[in-house]
């Protein structure tokens, strides 16, 4: 069986370079982004709406009823959410069948918890959080600091509700991975080469 | 400043080996039971005494009331508690001035956060609890499955409570500590090596 990495991740904390560097020292898979284009390419719908329904939980929109009756309606969104997560999960499966790798988010944790993958969970403090994404946001990004605290509360929220979802599981819980990193004193690349020995 | 490294830990996670096994693989000093048998020879209270309030937030009796008046009523063993805590946190200061070292326990991460510790968590799920406190116990321990849970959900709880007690934070929070690792799926001394790699 191959040896799957998987990476749960605050926003801003860090966790898609701690995945990458990981990836790159043991010379092994690391997916993504690219988990998104081959959905694309498997479903003929467009990046950016597989994005959009990407670790969020679907809206379940309340059937209409008249009187006592209750008729339910056709949800095409939320039907499509599911769609997608399934493919997801098939295009996960597959991958953890392929090679050794790192698969950052998507409850990659779960979908391949029969493969027995080792579980890390990447968080850190508010204001790291922040400091790292005020390094990497683009030169015209003007968010305030209110701004991007909610910003980065509410992508946190929503990864939680999309992992709750479809797992039943709280997301992060340190039950539920094998380690939890918080980067908010590390540098990262100076950790990695310690938690790539846990794979030698 | 010297390397600190504090653990935390579940009753029957391993931490306490892990802390060990660290300390070896580093060359540095180990504390736990020492600091019980310090505490002991500076007070000159029984060793006994000292474990049994180690650990464990104090009872606070309250005050006795008369009529509409409040007589703060003398509390010998919660004054005794305190002064243990602090007689602690004392030797605490004085083993992270003298050299690295690794402190398991002891609200050690809190005592010390002027010294910048190296904050580990070790946690484990019950089923993993239990096989490594049964593989621990002496030979006449007799105790069921139901009992020795019992045993361990009630060390954990009273842990949680001296730690919230002294420190006013939540134990085992994943952002009060650096790395929590969940020993469940692992062999502690095949690991070591990996965490000792952190500190090179």
């Amino acid at each position: 069986m191959h040896r799957i990495i998987t990476i749960g991740r605050e926003f801003g904390s860090g966790g898609r370079e701690l995945g990458r560097r990981l990836a790159e020292t043991l010379k092994i898979a690391y997916y993504d982004h690219e988990i998104i284009a081959e959905i694309a390419r498997r479903t003929s719908l467009s990046e950016q709406y597989i994005q959009s329904v990407s670790e969020r939980a679907p809206v379940f929109s309340f059937p209409i009823h008249t009187g006592r009756s209750f008729y339910p309606a056709p949800n095409p969104a939320f039907d499509q959410s599911l769609s997608v997560y399934r493919e997801q999960s098939n295009i996960l499966r597959e991958m953890a069948e392929k090679s050794d790798c790192v698969i950052v988010g998507r409850c990659a944790d779960y979908v391949l918890k029969d493969y027995h993958p080792f579980r890390i969970f990447v968080c850190a403090n508010m204001e790291s959080k922040m400091q790292r994404c005020r390094e990497n946001a683009p030169e015209d990004e003007k968010l305030t600091d209110r701004e991007l605290r909610q910003m980065i509360q509410s992508v946190d929220k929503r990864r939680a509700g999309y992992y709750s979802f479809y797992t039943g599981q709280n997301w992060g819980d340190r039950l539920n991975v094998d380690i939890c990193i918080n980067t908010s004193r590390m540098v990262i690349k100076e950790v990695v080469p310690a938690f790539a020995r846990l794979f030698d």
